[in-house]
């Protein structure tokens, strides 16, 4: 146990030693801050009311599926947590995928998307998870435009967003209808929010034992800034294209057996590029308790386990179990308020289904 | 065409024509009605708020599911007209079922449940829905009780709404939780109804020829009543304990085996009583536009060929492409007002998943 001061103290240690780690401008820069109400927002797909509206339909259409039961919120499930409790994901054509859904919720924040941060922009990744089996797993493109060319209500939201002509919905401006929605997906003012923005009575003593157990076992090397996920381009400094970390670091480990946290070579799979075996990118730990199970291939069931993982594999730390209880009551404390979501009555295709003809 | 007293005259014609049929007391009733804001409550489960918000987290949870990614929102998509556009169900457990998943709109209108009427009230079908493997596939009472009485949130809800104890979540109030929830989804103020009530200008010309059609060809003598699908306990006569028909009326068409329409043998395989071969329950025509594809098996894609089969299986009519073109667009004025839906916050299980141990 330390007193406050120790307390307060640890964040300027962290900080200096991150700067000697990164040698980036940091005037600026502090590494803990409450999460802003908006992410950062690209220049070539601004932000509309109309937009957001068509995107949010699209996010809970099954019609985008190639079952018609799937919808984007079927795995990243917005009323629980923003992922839903399976291990891996399931695809609208049966495809069972490799790898755990993450949760939507402040994904904006996030500088690199998929495990293996193969894609830089929400767009880019939803073109390909549209297509995805293990995903919405449509056919091909133009089976998407089809579809949704097909149903009248879509048809006019297009025009009158983008453009679009009357006689067909780009693919693009399908994934920026839908990249802007989820650009609106933040959940502020986690009880650790606000203790950073001030308020000291916002968590426990145990809260701020195991935010400083956090940074001095070395979690806050790679999980900090707003997203508790590094760094944000536009926001605070850039390291490349993209911030990962090599998991599991130590290896060899009996944790790595027993949960196959190797079996998945990450970054590699992209790029094909040695030194990116075993990288993954740095996931957010905000919402981190409500979003089980956990890690890449989603098989550690507790939040418990995986602190004690993390700490074991990447740190060669071996907590204390008062140490993992301190760390999960801080992430605990990162849990943010779920802004109010109302289901949209989607555009009808009056007197037929929009599935057929068949694809 | 007939002018506007006609029309209104055909309405008493078909009344007297169904007090011979029925010959059941009838002082104050009126074949159709505007749909009531409230559908008939059940004396054993009164609704209160805090049971409906419960039942409708239960409704989108997919905890709820084995394979914890389908809920009741998938097949009966409440923002897709209250079902979706598959021909016949796919359940949890990859089972796919040989009927269409019904609206959920207005059901607590209903006297019976299901296409064969197997149930006779909403919590008896959905004791059998949870475990059904086409629908969410649990494998067994259980199974769904252990899941919720796993989550702390739903264990203080049941305990609170229905004083079960904290050591676990009744079966039977889970079912009387979603049912209070589906007796809340009531879509009132369609055109037609808005007619009913009065305003003469709220349907067109069209929509009135297609009504005094309808009634003229004989689809009111059975789709009649507020849910246009006959009488309703409590709030009308009954006959007897639910109101069937004879699909195929008139066996042997070209229809018949164009859709398979008789190789499902309906409430027969319910009861083995001979003559309830082809027998099913009438469905309500409110929000029919928005509801395909149509009938038991799912298989006609167009309200336009669902209209002149049913003339012509069940009445013996040809219809001109005229009528049916009129009966269709007074079908369209049967869908009604979608209330909003927000989305729930569901309760967490925090820092494990609600899925293990795996059942």
């Amino acid at each position: 146990m330390m007193n406050n001061t120790m307390r307060r103290a640890s964040i300027p240690v962290f900080f200096l030693f991150l700067l000697a780690c990164s040698s980036l401008p940091t005037k600026s820069f502090r590494p803990f801050q409450p999460l802003p109400p908006q992410p950062p927002i690209p220049a070539d797909n601004p932000q509309t009311a109309d937009k957001v509206r068509l995107g949010k339909q699209l996010f809970f259409d099954p019609r985008l599926a190639a079952d018609g039961v799937t919808t984007c919120n079927s795995c990243h499930n917005l009323a629980l947590g923003g992922d839903n409790d399976q291990a891996v994901s399931t695809g609208a054509g049966g495809g069972v995928g490799r790898r755990n859904p993450p949760t939507l919720w402040n994904v904006a924040f996030n500088t690199i998307y998929s495990w293996d941060g193969r894609a830089t922009s929400l767009e880019a990744l939803l073109a390909e998870h549209l297509l995805d089996p293990t995903a919405m797993g449509m056919p091909s493109e133009h089976s998407v435009t089809q579809r949704l060319t097909g149903i009248p209500g879509y048809r006019q939201q297009f025009a009158a967003v983008f453009s679009d002509t009357d006689a067909g919905v780009s693919y693009a401006d399908i994934t920026r209808a839908l990249s802007a929605f989820l650009r609106t997906l933040v959940t502020v003012n986690s009880p650790f929010d606000r203790y950073l923005a001030g308020d000291k009575d916002a968590v426990t003593e145990q809260v701020l034992d195991g935010f400083n157990e956090y940074i001095e076992v070395g979690c806050a090397s790679c999980h900090f800034w707003v997203n508790f996920a590094g760094p944000v381009p536009g926001l605070a400094f850039q390291m490349g294209e993209g911030f990962y970390e090599l998991f599991p670091n130590h290896p060899g480990s009996e944790y790595e057996k027993r949960y196959a946290l190797a079996e998945d070579i990450g970054r590699y799979q992209v790029t094909g590029i040695e030194t990116d075996k075993r990288m993954w990118r740095v996931s957010t730990l905000r919402n981190i308790a409500v979003t089980a199970p956990y890690f890449h291939n989603g098989s550690v069931n507790s939040l418990e386990e995986a602190v004690r993982i993390m700490a074991s594999v990447q740190l060669k730390v071996q907590l204390t179990e008062r140490q993992v209880a301190d760390m999960v009551t801080f992430l605990n404390s990162l849990t943010g308020e779920f802004p109010p979501i109302e289901l949209p009555v989607l555009p009808a295709t009056a007197g037929k289904t929009a599935l057929q003809p068949e694809l």
